[in-house]
């Protein structure tokens, strides 16, 4: 059985990042040339400059929170496609509303990597429980399968007797899904006394998977491993047989930036997941999936050479209210911004005797001055339309959780 | 705009009959050599032999009341796919169960021309109700949408509140689903205030459309047409703009033939619906589908000259209980095939009293000796181990809905 579904994964890291470089300037170009939106965005840009990260770093992040405006002013993907949504055939929607497309070529969203880690082949059969309707999970997870050569039932979520028929019947080899829902399939079996002991792989996502529930799969003789991916941008991450982090899919580049900004953050420290897609159909130039990872050092075991991830930490849309008023992470954003001196800050709100409080903790160069405190305070107060105190801390003395925004508010 | 998909439905009906008829060995050469449930099932046929309608009306009907055992003896197909499951790319469940295929070559369930009848154009943006979760329905009729250049939401059914949304943010012209469904999404919008005027037109399939919904839909500027498909043979028959019965689909063969029997039936009579299918992967050779309906006479005044069916008028699964023991249609076919002089026959079951009765009424011919309803009442009870009295009829005197058996008991 091959270890890796092709020669890409395996390649020096070097000649990976050259790659992703030479293809850069040609999908700005590409982009800028047929998706009026990307046009707009990046009418500044000259796509023949953008050839390395540091000219990448300096271009606009358009985020997932911007396409439910973006998408109103013009239906249905904010003039962000490349071609017209008709010829792509699918459009899907999520809350927010967000639509997103599904294209009809083989294995649209980069599926089927992340599948062959978790050891999907061809010839297996798979009962493919996420769900088809409104959203693209069921789609984008069933096009990578049968693009592996492996047969899908497309079992959606739900009906928990007729999946454990279906697996017994077909003895199906392989589930996808999330792994509460396999918990809930493998305890029906068991209720039903229904032999589903074909079933020895399992790829699973969109939920936090604990590691208890992949221990008792294991002793079953289920093998489950994670993949992440998004609507828009289709698989980003997986995880191999080595289990250390998720190894970050051939199609992307990827960047971790501080959250509300569009600032690199320092290598392993954690903020927001920023990609850019060489999806000729749905070009994504910097965008911002508004999910929270970090870059996980060094090399995977198994082999692949592709920067690893620490998965999914949690969401960036760190906005809060204070005193009736919103706070965005874009605001602490401009605040640092305006003083030089300021190297990170975190807004920390919290509400003693049922009152919200702001304090923005700050680390700042050590040669600052004294009255730096106060004059952040003054900017916090401009910016935001509301009183709070500032912290000055040292370099290194802030945690390193993505977080630019902690709601410390207690109720009750 | 076009009126017609392409030239095919405009052929001289001679011309269609001729194509149909030289495509037919080939077929059954196909479906033998490489799908070990038809080597089976046709062993005795020579598939050069089968030329015309004669010579076809003498294979064996394989009906889909037979595919749950067929299948449960050899999964998930019970042989009858050309190509194996995992090539095909998808398996769908039924309740029986029947696994059906699902292949991903354009329109593989030929649903594109009953949407072009039905008013779909490229660049039309659809919603389709129908489900895509273990039922092909969803698939089918978005694989015949996006061959036509339409963008499809595979939106499922439900969540009404959604498919309002949806349908007035993308400004949706078209709806794909049942009749009661569109009746439920237009209440919604109406209920919520919401503008759908988008949406003009419908094609609806899968259970009777009431004459007084497609007037009330009309009169909101929507047109609504049907169409008849099944999960096994894909499209079989669609409305036109003439509303004048169905018109069958270029890709079938059709025979109506008596039910529990593989005879054709009378130029216009009921029966059961029987087609050959010429999709290469999963070929089916006189496929019983277990549906009723009649040729309509004449051609369709839109221009398109193939055959005209009647629709879907019910189920030719006409087995009941008597007295405790299964009576089915393929039994009376049995009785009428060991009494030469029998034309026709009809079982009434009623139960004065609360004792369940057997009646055989059976046109003969009109030089029968009169002892023939006793010997035909003997033949009943050898065949059906239950005793009941035989009325004979002049030839054109017993209804012709395509019942066999008519269950007449009351309750209560």
């Amino acid at each position: 059985m091959p270890e890796h579904y092709d020669s890409l994964e395996t390649r020096d890291p070097g000649e990976r990042e050259k790659s992703l470089m030479a293809a850069l300037p040609g999908q700005i170009a590409h982009a800028k040339r047929n998706a009026p939106g990307w046009s707009r965005i990046l009418a500044d840009v000259d796509p023949q400059a953008v050839r390395d990260r540091a000219t990448l770093t300096r271009l606009p992040v358009t985020r997932k929170s911007d396409l439910p405006s973006l998408q109103k002013a013009a239906r249905p993907f904010g003039g962000l496609n490349a071609v017209p949504a008709a010829q792509m055939g699918r459009i899907f929607a999520s809350p927010g509303p967000i639509y997103d497309p599904g294209g009809s070529g083989p294995d649209w969203w980069r599926t089927s990597r992340a599948l062959f880690a978790a050891g999907f082949r061809a010839g297996d059969v798979a009962v493919n429980t996420f769900a088809y309707h409104f959203t693209p999970a069921g789609a984008m997870l069933e096009s990578g399968a049968v693009a592996l050569g492996c047969a899908v039932v497309p079992a959606g979520t739900g009906q928990t007797d007729t999946q454990v028929a279906t697996i017994a019947d077909l003895r199906a080899n392989a589930y996808i899904g999330t792994p509460s829902f396999l918990k809930l399939i493998v305890e029906k079996a068991d209720e039903l006394g229904a032999d589903i002991a074909c079933l020895a792989k399992a790829a699973v996502g969109a939920e936090y998977l604990p590691p208890a529930l992949r221990a008792a799969m294991k002793s079953r003789g289920i093998r489950v491993l994670q993949s992440y991916a998004s609507a828009d941008v289709g698989m980003i991450a997986y995880e191999s047989e080595a289990l250390e982090g998720m190894i970050l899919d051939e199609g992307l580049l990827l960047e971790i930036v501080r959250v509300g900004t569009g600032e690199p953050v320092e290598q392993g420290e954690v903020g927001e997941v920023v990609v850019t897609s060489f999806n000729a159909d749905y070009p994504l130039i910097r965008f911002g999936t508004g999910d929270l990872s970090a870059v996980l050092p060094g090399a995977s075991p198994c082999g692949r050479t592709n920067t690893r991830i620490r998965g999914w930490l949690g969401r960036a849309d760190q906005a809060t209210k204070v005193k009736g008023m919103f706070v965005h992470p874009a605001q602490i954003a401009e605040i640092v911004k305006r003083h030089p001196e300021v190297v990170k800050a975190r807004l920390v709100v919290d509400n003693p005797g049922g009152s919200d409080r702001m304090t923005l903790r700050c680390e700042v160069r050590n040669d600052s001055a004294a009255s730096l405190a106060t004059a952040i305070a003054d900017t916090l107060r401009s910016v935001t339309k509301l009183r709070g105190e500032v912290i000055l801390a040292n370099p290194g003395e802030l945690p390193s959780d993505g977080k630019v925004i902690e709601d410390a508010k207690t109720y009750g």
